[in-house]
């Protein structure tokens, strides 16, 4: 396994790769979620590339930046048993120099959900993902579906922006209890780590509820609002049924729909979701 | 030569050209200043590839986009004359689906000049070219000094959206009696086109100026000022004595600047610049 922080270097280890380009953005600090995704590049293509980047604009200013948990070693040796064939590690200053001015912002569907809480968030997320395409050149780029709202946005800019890549969502993997993992689960304390399983929970009953046969949108949000409002650690941000494309908020009966949601538990802001109505869900 | 429409053929067209690609981006109704790119791009590179597409996003809802000169059998025959492989010819609507949503901007040298007086224009033309890049992805990309501000800001995207692309600026190629070339000057009628010489006169006598030692910027200015004022068909926009990257408006003594300006002739809104102190001027 190779490894690069400078751009000129990314350049010339990239051309020794053999084809076709497989390619995993990630922030670091991973976990069986990030390697699902190295798996499934390396089952589909003939290399497979990670980055590591805590990208700071898509951070707010009162975000958690400066304390999201980082472990490059043990980043490094998950990537190498996971056969990754090469990791950029670029540097902040070398992304984002003093004159750094270019912003790439996809509108319509980085406004709802978590762009409503996080106005600046999405457009961080696309300007960095560009450079991250521009740079690798992948043929097929690898998202989870956890960051649900991050896929659509990313679909949509690859869409729009002419990107040849083919932008690959692997499902949600979860702890045996239900907790979706996140990099950020490890700010929860034990009490907190029971308490967060409201949301798989909430999410559990929703689609249980879906599959008895239950349509309204308003009732299968309410449905997981009940289970979040018992867990007393808990404080609900949004519940969501939105289309999965466009995800504009639903009323009425849905057949295909997401439903995602942000929570509290304590001082950590914790999402979830799943897709209703999809056998991708 | 290959002319592609869709993206597909496109792609398939590109996986079977010789590398390195240059990439010389147009809006078609070619003229020598076009070609002298395309030259250029056959002398750096194994293949050359073009494409003809008159952007409508970066036209105002008061501008010509609708007027836009076309001829496109001429500019296949001038582009076959000139060795180019691959002439990409995109539809709008494929370009532009009624979904699009993703925007590119540079925001700093976007601001003055040619952006006070067109405020969408540059994050019109910086959104089709990162499409452009992404869909042809070459090695080398080929823009006039003519469009001096279009030239600093195509330079600032590539750098901070890590385009690994050569950009390279070609000298403005002028007619004889010394007006820039340009597809607008087909707007001109015989006295139009006598009065627009007031443009290149203007930077030839501060160019003069500034040979002769004249150094201070607002002294500059003022002599293309008093050249334009003498052609009673001309009005001046706006003249500009600029840091070159920047393009920030400079005061005081100078040594490198870029002296630019747009003036309506009639009802033709024409550009020209030089830049001072500098060997590439």
């Amino acid at each position: 396994m190779k490894i690069v922080e400078s751009f000129g270097d990314l350049q010339k280890a990239l051309g020794e790769l053999k084809q076709s380009v497989g390619f995993v953005p990630t922030m670091g600090y991973l976990h069986d979620g990030h390697l699902s995704l190295v798996n499934k590049a390396k089952e589909d293509c003939g290399s497979v590339v990670v980055s590591i980047f805590a990208n700071p604009i898509q951070f707010a200013e009162d975000e958690d930046i400066d304390n999201y948990p980082r472990d490059i070693d043990r980043d490094l040796n998950l990537l190498i048993d996971g056969g990754t064939d090469l990791v950029w590690i670029p540097t902040v200053k070398s992304m984002y120099p003093e004159d750094f001015q270019t912003w790439v912002n996809v509108e319509k569907v980085s406004i709802p959900l978590e762009g409503k809480f996080r106005p600046t968030h999405f457009r961080g997320v696309t300007t960095v993902v560009s450079k991250l395409f521009n740079a690798v050149h992948p043929d097929k780029a690898y998202f989870g579906q956890k960051d649900a709202q991050q896929a659509v946005v990313i679909k949509q800019m690859t869409r729009d922006l002419n990107y040849p890549i083919e932008i690959i969502i692997c499902p949600i993997i979860r702890e045996p209890d239900g907790l979706a993992m996140s990099s950020r689960n490890i700010y929860l304390n034990d009490q907190e780590r029971q308490a967060a399983l409201c949301l798989s929970q909430g999410l559990l009953a929703a689609g249980d509820s879906f599959q008895a046969g239950e349509r309204d949108a308003e009732k299968l949000r309410h449905t997981v609002k009940n289970v979040i409002k018992k867990e007393s650690l808990a404080e609900l941000q949004y519940i969501s049924c939105a289309h999965p494309e466009t995800l504009k908020e639903l009323e009425g009966n849905v057949e295909t729909s997401l439903l995602s949601m942000a929570v509290f538990i304590g001082q950590t802001r914790l999402i979830d979701n799943v897709l209703l109505g999809n056998s991708k869900s």
